[in-house]
């Protein structure tokens, strides 16, 4: 609800242009199912539309979702979705593509024009899975996506070396478990924001990704902020709403 | 060190351009107190100059610092900044400005040019602190700042009140401690990039600031990310970033 | 034990109205099973018969204490039931009833009367099996329950749109996993007393409901209270008695 | 905003009963300080009035506060108020009424018909500054009040020796540190909702209040929920919803 | 080595008593596996056997540490054993007992005297795996065990009943997962050392038995302590001390 | 309440031996303050008689409770007494013994026979105060006291070197912080119980006691039990309690 | 990168003796495997070759990485390996040598020459497979090794037993799950460096390991560092810098 | 007691060359103080003699130890000192000398020889305080010691910078708070062994240390262990031990 469209609706009522019903309607903007209400304005709202996130979800309650948001949307991201629930849904819907390692599944993924740029990298070949469901994320949000994976600060060169690349990009996601330390130690060598994503992978004090989370919050080079753990996603929709900005004040 | 600068200078160095002495200061580019070596490549590297943090410091290693890096580059920013400390900066720096609340002693603050604007939304008004170092910090990095205070979601009319002075701005800046709910739901709301800062302000289990980041990082509304506890300047250098790159992507 | 109830049965023993063994089976009320003692005051004491927790249990003790409250009480209530515990059940007591989501399985559900009703409302799908677990519970208590699914603060408008119909109940019981935030801002909303139940729902930093329970018991509005997570049971008696005292009071 | 109330503006918004300044005016209901926003409706909305949390706020602010809700609302509840922060609100507001132990400072605390009534118990002398804050809040909610201190499960006696007393209440508040025992071992005893306070009474691994927080999450007894370590207020503003239900559904 | 065994030692080898080989066999005491070194020891010094914990043992290791130790010992205690695990013990040893419950199997069970009187009580059902642990183990030990099971605070009656039968015994074990309030409870209630035994019994914040030691340690009656969570080995070896202080102590 | 003192208390008044004031004077047995209700009948039923917790109560408070209980008792023990406080106290019963390291304030120290006898080891001088509060406190008690202080495992002969001096003791308390290895390594070499004391002593991982905590509570050797940090006088009252449980035993 | 190796490649590089390609090849030294970017220069840089850490990798990266190691390097360690993805190395490896206890799978294992000597101890049995993974990688790293099992500090005998045998080593290894004391306990015993390595054996209170790290971490007696939970492999790469560190400086 | 020392000892009080009082007496090797033993063994066992730790000891006891050590060995070293408790031992032994920022005093510090040398890396000017306690510690002990502060990883160019003079040193230690990343980092680029120490240096998450402390155990790269928060004498103490193990190897 944005840019006055609040306002609009009411003059639009005390005109008699709108009934209150169609009011209504447009006001709650939300598809009932029952046991979930999906929410048809976000996108209008806030620039990214409903996404699914399949974990936890019973088979027959993701079928029906997915089935109403594609008839809605025509388009549809789904997350941690596993092998045997991405067959289901493929069958059914045979334009949908699965991205095994990162666990997503799709229909409508946009082209990006060259103008939204974002790189992701990752510490660890153990990070891959949270850092191609990001660039997976990222790429059907439209954005343009490079990957850098391995680049970890226990071969300092490896890293330093994709530095040109990250040259032309206006965000980079940096993905690390462990000690966490690659988006602190890329913050303090490039420009861009660093949108930075702990992943669980380690042990032992690793706690399922507490540790990589912390470091990254007490990171000593300021420019970067931090999502929830293994949250790929998340920094793809961050990342999309930064050069979103960007369009957008250019105008 | 970007756009090729290192192939530039290793060039120079081949062609005979450049000694290799000149090519070494230019390289390590930091100024060596004993105590401290200041990082003076740090704004040409990543686009925001080294900022003090006074807690924990010494009077005397403060000063030093402050005069050093006042002598270099003419400007300064220091955070969490005592009102004795700020007493004894500003005798021998008249020209220092102290924001009591803020806690920020700076000289130098750079003037916005309404192209890259910050708005800085606090819950409570125990979390002013923390929202005035960040809005001060941003000033200083030459953003346009607005703020609003006491918009917690516990009356979300307040909250629904400020959201069209949101539209111009490019960053949104959420400051809040106890619940830590406030920018899960204004990320629901609008479309900029939000910040979210959670602050120490609370008690028996808000955990000195931990049970807001835990919602923050959980947030079911995507969109935003994350700072460490009463990181005020953390946020606004973010922000800065966020509109830098704008700023450097449409070219 | 109330209402003067122990000093009835002290004046009954020294009138000799009852023997000594009488009161002490009156006192004691609890039936052996040698592996268990079946709380038969519970009801008399505290208004909610005891209910069975069947997580943990094996399904042998489970099977016998079904059996032997089902013939002192007539009916009774199980709740954390495995779909293949409740078969079990179901077998040899055919006029039980599963849950399969909640996980509940009952003999002898109440009927409301419509003056002790309670709504339950949960922030996303996956909180589901908790807040059906809740509302079953309630209903076999004998309130009268009606539910809102998927009104999570990452879009306000599907949360505004039931207020209205919470005006007629007596109580809220509010469920939601990952950042808690919804029966705070449901409280700072609604009249009724606030039941949080956070949700062991969500990854990372959700870790396992603590993230959401920390933000319940901050919540900066004032009305609500809490109780443990996943613990739908105990909102639906914690209701109840909320309900129950409003009819005793107001004799 | 209840019982359609939203409803009968926009209809006479649509009928020129109402111009939109009003609306919007009605709508926005609250008192704007720049650095705090008094929540007006919040009475309207919820039962109870804005109160102020004195602690971490600046005696300036906390004085502007209290001296403008006078002014709209002629009474006021102030709680954890240092002592000297009392003499300052005192000065000006002579008809103040300061209760040390509880740290509460108010103005216009309401008399109680008999109709409302709660039982404040807590489990040991050290944590009277709680139990204390919690009675005096409910009593200037207008609540009728009985106190029992001193009450905890290391001499069961005690508490048993109350029980009759409690008969007449319509809600429990149950304080404890420590063990934190006290609510659960009382919810097995009577058939009030009890309102569970932990408190930071306690050394070692009492950890400031954790301790007795999660025993009371875990009660083994059903009929209790929690509020936050210390919080007295909360505990009297969730028992007052709680009688107010009553009074409301009576109807 | 107690009762200047060693000083016995020593004079024997300097009479020529004893070679320095015997002396030097007799010191070490431990039988060496390869793998394990078993600490033949461990009852002259302590008055306990090495008693072998299961659990992360490979089969073939545990089996050959059993045979072993019967070799030596003609007796074994064995805990936390698997069904699994246990069929294989009992294939090779005929006369050992496997108590399912409690997962311990053993060989050389001792019969009291009458003089070592322990009473196991524990709070729920689900408790009961850890309390016969306890009370299997307290028997090999040759203590005299009674049990007393589901007496939880929740229906302090059923507690209250059981506590003459306490009266002469020397121990009290008191096993409680959840609130954890049983031994508090029950130390206020009788004169006999409690020793306490934490459960992972629980979910939400029981966090596998952390909650239900808190409350043990902070306890707010004196008179018990604590051993690690599900140790109803430990609980059982600690009381078997306590009444062996009493035998050694009477003389 | 023991040994059917109940039973006998009904039949006196069944038999009219005794008057329904007089049974309910003897049940209740608790004096009341107030803001406290002081435990009278605590050392009939435990053996232990009500003990004052001085840290946290008002001064006022605290001699209140001191001169009912020194009325009724004739003798009473106070822990976490400030010196400040104590000065108080002795001024108004200058027959009160303050033990300065030990933070205990009594009157009415009991003579040990001899029979009862308990050794309070310490790792380190800065686990003092606590030892020497178990030590004061248990000699108030009646136990006699032998004290060894600085046998830490970091030098493990002097540990060793103690060893024969506890061979007579009935009970071991063993105090330590840091790593808490103490209790561990002595409950492997002694034959007594060994009551574990963690202190907050420490810095950086020790946590204010929690490290040493979980060592005493993972001690791999059986035969020790634990009890709060710094929390001398439950170690004293828990040894108490063995030693008595022998008197009790070997009637 | 060491000893003005940089410094020789930029002046063969002014001198022409290297081209830019050739001098980018050397600094760069990682083979880029898309999803990995194995670092070739580590063994270069720091002494130790980049090691394999199979747990998490997928089995087809796993092969992959292995088998371009062995191609440049001619040896190759992979530690956490199942027994599944051992069979299929070896499969295609025969050379390879499969350590089941410390799930180590390796190539090219080097002697020792009697120079390097380290002993590794573990205080239970349960803690072999962490032991024998430092065991087996130090063999690898060429060092030599021996080993001393289940020396806990729970019969301080069977350590003392083993000193002897530890006085020619260079280093020692500690491992211990539970209470974590042995690293402590031997730190005050021996004269070398003490490499403490926690163990996630121990079940309550043990917390998968952090019980037995904060132990080694607080250890009274100087002369041990501590490295990761479970983490043999780091005790194996770090004993063989410091012995080392031995070679190159005795030069 | 190293190198058959105990079986010498036992052989001459066979021989009959050594009483038994004399062998008892080397065998205690501790100063008796009442409420201390000091350790005079120490240096013989481990080859680092006792050190005082003055934090929470009393004045007056510390005073006492420092007299008896410097009696009996002629220098000591005290870290943890105040300046006030500087001031009175320096009265007392003029000899004695205050680093103040380390907050040791010490007396008789040992020269090296340039064969032991150690590198102390500071990664921001608040980890002085620990950093210098670490140096001066080393320096104490006879090592040669550089340091290099503020080489945070936030510029990464002042860290390369002084990788060149790290070459000839044998131990690396490394200070650093907040983000912890240094060590890590480090350790990828030398081959030295780093001895890792976290400060509680930081704010927000870095929860007084434990932060770095979890990044340093996670560290990627091998080849650095860690010691206890703040704990520069441990890192001083351990690299001594390290240097002296290739000093008596090398025999």
């Amino acid at each position: 609800m944005r840019r006055g469209e609040l306002q609009q609706l009411l003059d639009a009522l005390v005109a008699g242009e709108l009934s209150s019903d169609e009011v209504a309607r447009r006001l709650e903007s939300s598809l009932e199912l029952g046991f979930a209400k999906l929410d048809l304005a976000r996108e209008r709202r806030t620039g990214t539309p409903e996404v699914v996130f399949a974990q936890g979800k019973r088979l027959d309650d993701l079928e029906r979702i997915v089935a109403r948001l594609l008839e809605h949307e025509g388009r549809v991201l789904v997350t941690r979705v596993s092998a045997e629930a991405a067959r289901e849904l493929s069958e059914r819907h045979p334009e949908g593509i699965y991205e095994e390692r990162a666990r997503v599944w799709s229909v409508g993924s946009r082209s990006g024009d060259g103008s939204r740029r974002v790189a992701v990298l990752a510490a660890g070949t153990a990070d891959l899975p949270v850092a191609e469901e990001a660039a997976t994320c990222a790429a059907w949000l439209g954005l343009d996506v490079s990957t850098h994976f391995d680049v970890g600060v226990a071969g300092l060169h490896r890293l330093v070396g994709v530095l040109p690349e990250l040259e032309p990009v206006g965000v980079v996601i940096a993905v690390a478990g462990m000690d966490g330390a690659l988006p602190t130690v890329l913050a303090g060598l490039v420009r861009q924001p660093v949108v930075a994503v702990p992943t669980s992978v380690g042990y032992g004090v690793a706690f399922e990704g507490l540790a990589p989370l912390l470091t990254m919050l007490n990171g000593c080079a300021p420019g970067s902020a931090v999502v929830n753990i293994d949250n790929g996603f998340g920094a793809a929709a961050f990342a999309s709403r930064i050069l979103e900005t960007k369009d957008r004040c250019a105008d």
